[in-house]
């Protein structure tokens, strides 16, 4: 089986190593080229254009930003589908919208192509450690087709459904994250104002019903005012955006969630939009007038 | 030291239980005297008010419900001011008003005794497990010397600072739990809607960046319509009602907490104050016309 | 002058009919051709398609629903751009994307013609008593033009500034209402739940302060249970979808419109989208297990 | 009949002013003394205290800032209920709790005196000009009683219902104005950054649906950048809570009402709590990092 690899940033530089790691022959595209020179280095192949990766391929993987990223390089003049013959699988790994899954899923089809959906959880670390939470869409026998490749990058493979269902796995996993964030934040300016030791008043409650993966990763970083990214806010605003749309569409109310987005594009526009999602914390000292401190 | 114990609803009976089984003498009293009775068999004495209970007790333990009842128990006719004596350590476990626990402290040091605010986290299993977090809020030459007694209910005890800290960290708590509820709540609609099995979704993300009690816990109960209290709707709106009059005072806008505190107050009108908190799942239902479905 | 006239609805009909009293040779096409037989009867010619407008007119007007209709009358394949000849000036009234207006502009021009965006507010009631304002977008020379005509048709007609400007200032004056229409609905509530005679309550406080038009107008139907549309839900959801796209795209923070959009999203899931806007207040019922009462 | 009036603000000493006009013998005490001074000049007798304004009238008009306020002047060592004999007639033209003008009708009824609620809107234009509209809550034949004098200072006396009516009237018309507030704030914000002359902008949107009082009489000050206080956000806070403290109480979910008050809170954190209620903008400011502007 001959690899494909569109999208060489942070995650998707760690998670095509990991294939060719597994022995795959593997051909390479990313608008910029340098940044896909290790790969290259470590024997990939280069291809010009997406369009190049699918004549070279027999399971194609794209691991990009944006939804209108994922249209270029599916339906671009020199994208894939321009070069999707008959049995080749299309992977997008991108967290992008359903909808757009489903495009692809039918354009792919319609060539006798294949189309898989399959958004990943758990950030450069995951991803750096082969450990990703890998949500699947599409049809069974595919999925299960590509799962050794896809072994090779993740732990939790897990199929959801038709195309686009992955993405939809993925905005439910971004919702519960908006809740946890705002929660968290709103927290740490409480207990601040309170006048309490922040670091103790964590060791206080993150062993019982408050106990969340950002309470135990995001907040040390809030209280070390450490806001490098480990997600970005402007990619958490893109998806919470997708996540709004797919609702309205579908006839559901989501306050909570409508508000959280609100308040991450106040950070946005406050000029951290290239911060790690725990900046919501910025917004939030915004508007109390208080920066909170905390040291370890 | 002899132990005094009010408040013995499911959380106070088991506490006080454990209490007695290391073996101290214990007088019991609640305002429902059969609910005491399990205790009174075990060899607890009974005591016919507060006043008294403080007249045979060392230390004084108060888990009660709402705070108009602590005020009652503290301050009222037959409270345990009246029989207060210097030395005696007064214990509030009840989650109440950071401001009532100072209040309590200063009327408690008029008279030469103690008062600590201890509110718990970890629910009735918790509390049956001998395994809650205890938060302390008081003199921490006072809270260093109930610690052994505080050992026998909890396993992560944390001194906070002075009177009113205990108090303030529940709230902290409170708040995250805000958040993580209306994430899952939101996640569960939007992932029914989308189509989704719900218990493969909430597998494919639980893992990851997601992860937190609420859907390790709650979103089962849920997806198996029980909606049986682990901790009531009623009480945690009390506790955002806390919350948000302190927030105020303080000077802080949390939006987040203001939304899901109105949210909650929809659950309660529409019947389900008496519910578990995951009830929240019910008014987001109503908002979107959609009963969501997913045994396990 | 020929007139061309593409969108016979409700608003439309009157729109059209007094442009047609003004003696202006007109054309109309509608997609549902029945609809447009009285305007036909009144000796307006009929045109099979917008191109058949475009190549019959010197000034087309488009009163259309939603962007997507939008976007095939200009750029279909028998659209308005198909037949737009230099000079021509195509002005769409509908409320739709400052950014499509723009697109508009963009194309027309690249074929010499001339675009305006001119939506209105006023509902049903301004249209039939031509008593419109209108909020113009374009090239001032281009609306000085056409100012004319549109006197037939409405009182207050306002240049905001190059193309896409009249569609923002619509924008504006829909996030104003949605402010309106939450304060008075959650008003009721309060009022109702407090035992106060409603049309006594309205009485009270509609002179001050809180005057405002959705007061005066749509506060007496709510108490008449009179849900009949003068502006559908169904279409504010689409203006306040567009105002949030929008404002996320200009960097803004508007949490009021975002919660405001959720609940109409409730009032739509509900089943109540063909409703007026006053429909909010069955959301609001909903939420809180009450139905409000107070006839005149 | 003989007047005591407490309380000469701004509001205060305009609205006693007419009273003193219509030739009633009149007994003023504040707790600023040297405030009341124009009153004095004027013919009125000084009182030391709530008590003795109580001893030298027969209708009692009180005139305050927040509840405490008014729970002292009332309830307090040197109050009006320490000398309220039987038939005199205490009316309370503050803006505060229902519960507390119920608290204070039936504590004044167990003295055979009589209590009116009696809030106001109109502002210090309003009370300047006597054109003040009342919201009256009591028995009625109490309130029958007082309208000769009332007329003096309100042009639309209304009355309610039962003590406490009053009030409820009063927040009914608090929470209208969130939503103009809301709603114009955020169109401001929206209008600014779509490149749009902010006053063409009004002039375009206010004769149609979104007409209301804060477009007319607020807009133009926020694009003037003049934040004096018609109506200080301290007090607007107070009222809001007050309202939401009710609802909740009622069992209510005011969504809207809730994140306003939020806003507001931050506007207050912010430094701006003596501003006027225009103010909020500043808050919206904050959050998206933009100064609006807008000459007329």
């Amino acid at each position: 089986t001959r690899i494909g690899w569109i999208g060489t940033g942070v995650m998707g530089l760690s998670m095509c190593g990991h294939v060719m790691r597994k022995g795959y022959a593997t051909s390479v595209h990313n608008r910029t080229r340098h940044k896909a020179a290790p790969l290259v280095e470590s024997g990939a192949g280069w291809a010009d254009s997406p369009r190049q990766v699918a004549e070279q391929s027999d399971v194609v993987f794209t691991m990009l930003g944006f939804p209108q990223d994922v249209r270029e390089v599916y339906f671009g003049r020199n994208g894939l589908l321009q070069a999707a013959r008959p049995g080749i699988i299309l992977v997008d790994m991108t967290t992008t919208e359903p909808s757009l899954a489903r495009e692809i899923h039918q354009a792919a089809g319609e060539q006798g192509a294949f189309a898989v959906d399959a958004p990943v959880s758990g950030g450069d670390v995951g991803a750096r450690n082969a450990a990703l939470s890998i949500m699947l869409g599409g049809d069974r026998e595919v999925v299960d087709a590509i799962r050794p490749i896809l072994e090779a990058m993740g732990k939790n493979l897990v199929y959801l459904g038709p195309a686009g269902s992955g993405q939809h796995a993925k905005v439910c996993n971004q919702i519960v994250i908006t809740g946890t964030m705002i929660g968290v934040c709103e927290s740490l300016m409480y207990g601040f104002k309170a006048g309490l030791d922040l670091p103790t008043m964590l060791s206080s409650i993150k062993d019982g019903a408050a106990k969340c993966w950002t309470l135990d990763n995001l907040a040390p970083r809030i209280l070390r005012r450490d806001f490098a990214p480990g997600f970005f806010v402007d990619h958490f605003i893109k998806d919470m955006g997708i996540a709004l749309q797919e609702a309205a569409r579908m006839g559901l109310s989501l306050p909570g969630l409508a508000l959280t987005h609100q308040l991450y594009l106040a950070v946005k526009a406050q000029g951290h939009g290239k911060c790690g999602t725990q900046a919501l914390i910025l917004a939030l000292e915004q508007m109390c007038g208080t920066v909170i401190q905390g040291k370890d």
